[in-house]
């Protein structure tokens, strides 16, 4: 399907499921502690396609049209009057949950948790896939000069791997069992490996992504299939030589959360990534007497500075993550593979 | 049934289950790190009953005869050619788990996770219900002068709900839940206050359980019968008048972890203290989102000089838990309440 | 020197040193994230009585009039346009630090550590010792029903206890020495019984202000005149029959800060909460080697719900505090005693 | 000065200040829980020339003759009795702090604070630089085929990088600034890189030093001369653009221990790693009230495993380290350099 209406001013816009649509919206004037910004580079996450192919995920559903795009970076155009750590021309990444509110989970530092966020493409708050889109100033973060677009587009998902590392207590010499090699195990893998984990092993389904699992760092990679949990927890341990101290379950199946708790050795972590079922069936006993913490992971907060530091300093490479870019005008054709680009700025389809 | 054998030298022994037998035992000289006790005073656990009525848990199984009892104290009799820190005529409690080897559990201060821990009264170890038992050294504390035996006893469970309470992260001003008003339960609540929380509520489907609840420092009690877990966790939120920050499960039901997910605050902390079935089904979604953590307890570590800190500054009160006292003599005859005292010493039955 | 101007409308200000003034000041409308506030009581610290006495502490120099006050309960009279939380007639305690930006340190939840803090009664920052107050709604919290205006002034001295216990890891069956028994020696003693310390020893100078911490609660006190930091240190030793695992360092004075360090258990931690000298000459090879961690601590951060929640369910009483109260009109004459109340509304004087 | 006695069987002995031999003493059969190893490697540490040069370190006086050398590997020669997870013939790297008792300290995982503690070459405990050496088997590490020996000896300063960076909070996108590029200057380096420092700037007098800092991984290097300590940290914020995170002070100095707390950021940590004076006057209002933590290291504990595991995984390279080395023949001859590596086994002289 071709792209609609004026191209200086796209957006694209879920109705509904398997109804999407690149629209013209009307620029708002950013408001006193926001900036206007000029989109360069959004990716496409899971979700997104989720709400284009369901109109939903879970208890959140597309009521009314929303703008789709969350993992985004783009070039200040405006800034509002109360606005001083930024300026027109400043390169920025967006963190796209932005609380309404000082509640007392932003007080306390997690602010990922505040019943009254802000987030892109969460219905009912619009994201940024288009040409121009305003935010909170104080959650656009100004790139250093050797930090491209594209990098601050991917410190969205990069950041989902920070917190599931920092809650999973991730550190030095750690032994991770990671489950699911899709972007979100493939960004625990990397934060896991940038931490200090001496040995990563990634399970997957497909063979194709444990491939591109090995690529970009995992130390150790295991392909299930029929396997019990407790079959892939023995495997798992027979690959490491010990139990995994952590576990990053990044798959939401059920067979891997029990994998995890199985696999995971006594006094560990296991982290709930994946988002599946309601209900989940699983061998909580064996988790509770091994004292293996079972603890989930929603989103992020405060990584950008640090996702900042690290592409700066190159202490992680992300760009193998990005596997086709595609100008917002064609974003209505399907992407497939690890991470799809969207370019925003017709003048500038560069990473 | 009455006790057979020399009244001096008795043994409460589980040879499987309802197989119940007072037996005479030789005594053996203490190794060099080991001391040989003149036994007081020992609690009746739920384990013990367990193992009296069934002849196992779970994978624990009573395979020879085995001395049941691990809450205990008495006093030294013989030390061995190494220990220092204690001399004949000490009164002491014992820590009734003490590890085997110094592995890596050991050695990060996690040693009640060693699987080469022994136990007493965890088959195949033995437990001391009798009139004199040995034990590492390491593992008896002296009691300070204003802290009787039956505190010393008291030791035990009290630790549980110190290392439930600890793992819970429970701290001042916190709101929060226990399920369950056995004793463990009400030893949690105990800690709970002694921490600084500013509020409990207890739950339990006992109505005098919760009186006795009630009686050591409840705030607040709920009886539970058919409520739906959603809807206990919503009468929870209505006492308290917000979501308690952590969440003590005692019972091992699964309803229970059912409501205490759906109970606890966000970012907030359920332990599993209870131990029930080997599968449970749960809404894990709602904890991974909400970022409750799921942590177990297994047992204690590092707990006995701190409560005889405690038991010394009367900065908690214990005796109310005591309900019932019998002789080692008449320990065939079954208890009830919510603790039982067995009194080993024939010359000295009390408190 | 008697109350000027007119009594509806009165504010204490400072102009420098020893220069106290009873003035108007125009009233402002709150902006739309403020309340008006209608003060009741407002507690003097030891800070009032020093920018009074010296028109500045270090390099917080009183150079034009400030009004003092930061120890404040009163009632709302108008709220902003975007105030949810908060109406007319809600009794309130306010938090005298409000963050101007969410920096970096806001995002983390250590907003203390922000440098563009707004604090009430800290040049250039006026503070709330005056008829009515303007403040930050998110830093305005409802007193429940059964706290009293007197007890919401508190909170703020009892929020330094807080985040000096927190800091310093205080925790159930804790060993603490507490130096100096001035009004934050007083809280840190509350609080650290509150988070269950089995032993609190206070040192000071003065007799009678150690008999106010006997009678709030001290275990132990102690004296000291003459001695060596490292004769200080032994008999905190002696008293306790073993090296407190914390100390909570309340006076400033360098002697203290050595003994302090001496006494401090190995693996212990120490924090200054007395603000002394720039410089310091201290035993640290002592404090390194036995890895003796020493933390400052500045104010505090996300204490009011806490103690709000102690207060509504009595965990903490910090009545005892109080020992003489003022109408605002007399504040210009010097308070004596532990902690002096002003009563800012002249038709309610009550607690 | 030339070697005496049975070459086979030779010990490195310091006797007092400057007053060194190689001595042939009895070879010890292992008690129970022991193993006889033969020594492969001896790292020389700056205390081993300090016993040499001065006869003392603080109050540990060389007050009877004491073999040197605590960075050691070697080969199981004999197995003690109880001995089960190490046989003849194992390559182990030894830990060379060994509690003698379990006493609280041991029991909550912070050993190395045990008073009762062995410790290699710390007087009056003997060291390892001889041919043969008897040590407890919990405290010697089977090396994995890939791991060699020097290597196995580096664990050692690597352990006190890995504990001063524990106790720091090292974490992704730190900035660190290391105060000393001496070997533990060095290691502290390359343990913050692997523990995901996105910036380490490295301080020294000494340009040679600066350059092996360099090349082994230090993002920027600072020369000091006759700075102040407040210009130190100002340079350090200038190269970095930001004050670092955590400090890990290397030195000792009186002048880098001030630097460092002016240097770290509002909120960070400063490790003192480094040993000097008893007593140090230092800016310590300037730490308390931007909460700049002050926390000393002393050795490390639970380090081996997982150093074994980043050298199997090569997740970290510490080959550079070694610049010299020397059959054990040899040791008299004073070594220059970062490392010198004295080899112990006259028939296998390789790393
Ligand atoms: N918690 C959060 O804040 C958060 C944020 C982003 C994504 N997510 C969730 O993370 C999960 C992963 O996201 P993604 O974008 O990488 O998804 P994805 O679908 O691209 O990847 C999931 C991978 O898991 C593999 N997998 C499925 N079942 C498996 C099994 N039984 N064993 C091994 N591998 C199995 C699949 O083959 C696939 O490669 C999703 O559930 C998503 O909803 C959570
Ligand atoms: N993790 C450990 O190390 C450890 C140590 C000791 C005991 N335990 C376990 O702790 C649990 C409690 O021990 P106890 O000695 O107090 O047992 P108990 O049987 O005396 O007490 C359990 C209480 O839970 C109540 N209960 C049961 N179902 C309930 C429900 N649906 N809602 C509310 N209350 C309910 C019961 O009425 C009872 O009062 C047991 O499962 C025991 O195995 C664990
Ligand atoms: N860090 C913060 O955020 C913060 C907040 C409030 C107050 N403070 C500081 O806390 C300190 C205490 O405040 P306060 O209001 O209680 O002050 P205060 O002057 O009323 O009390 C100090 C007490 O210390 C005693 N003292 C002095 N020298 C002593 C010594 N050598 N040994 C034992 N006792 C000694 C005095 O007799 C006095 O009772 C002050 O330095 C104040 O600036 C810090
Ligand atoms: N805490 C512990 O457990 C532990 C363990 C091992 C070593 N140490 C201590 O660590 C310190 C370093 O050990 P090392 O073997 O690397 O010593 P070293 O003497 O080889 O290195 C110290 C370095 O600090 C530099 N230095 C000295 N003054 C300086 C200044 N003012 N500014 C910048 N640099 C300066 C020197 O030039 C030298 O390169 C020593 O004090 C040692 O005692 C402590
Ligand atoms: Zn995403
Ligand atoms: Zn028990
Ligand atoms: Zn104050
Ligand atoms: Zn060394």
């Amino acid at each position: 399907m071709a792209a609609k209406g004026n191209p200086e001013n796209l957006f694209l816009v879920v109705h509904g499921a398997r109804d999407l649509h690149l629209e013209n919206y009307p620029i708002h004037e950013p408001g006193p502690n926001e900036v206007l910004l000029k989109m360069h580079s959004v990716g496409i996450c899971g979700s997104d396609v989720h709400y284009w192919q369901h109109g939903r995920i879970g208890n959140f559903v597309v009521e009314k049209p929303m703008v789709l795009g969350h993992e985004a970076s783009g070039t200040v155009a405006k800034v509002g009057s109360l606005v001083k750590h930024l300026k027109p021309g400043d390169q920025v990444a967006i963190e796209p949950g932005a609380p309404r509110e000082t509640d007392e989970f932003c007080k306390v530092g997690r602010y990922n948790l505040s019943p009254t966020i802000f987030f892109c493409a969460t219905p009912p708050d619009h994201g940024n896939l288009c040409r121009f889109y305003k935010h909170n100033a104080d959650f656009c973060y100004k790139l250093p000069d050797n930090v491209i677009f594209e990098e601050g587009a991917l410190i969205e998902p990069l950041s989902v791997g920070i917190h599931a590392c920092r809650r999973a207590g991730v550190t030095l010499g750690n032994k991770v069992l990671v489950c699911g090699a899709g972007p979100i195990g493939l960004v625990s893998l990397l934060v896991a490996k940038a931490m200090g984990a001496a040995q990563v092993v990634v399970t997957d389904l497909s063979s194709s992504r444990l491939s591109k699992a090995k690529e970009v760092g995992a130390d150790l990679v295991l392909q299930v299939s029929k396997e019990t949990p407790q079959e892939v927890a023995s495997k798992v341990q027979g690959l490491l030589g010990c139990k995994p101290d952590v576990t990053i379950e990044c798959t939401g199946a059920e067979a891997c959360i029990q994998a995890g708790i199985y696999a995971t050795a006594s006094g560990g972590t296991m982290v709930l990534v994946g988002l599946g079922s309601e209900m989940n069936t699983v061998p909580l006993l064996n988790a509770a007497v091994r004292e293996v913490d079972i603890r989930g992971v929603f989103r992020y907060c405060n990584t950008w500075p640090v996702v900042i530091s690290m592409l700066a300093s190159k202490t992680v490479n992300v760009k193998p993550l990005v596997t086709h870019r595609f100008p917002l005008e064609k974003a209505l054709e399907k992407g497939v593979g690890v991470k799809v680009m969207i370019k925003c700025d017709p003048n500038d389809q560069n990473p």
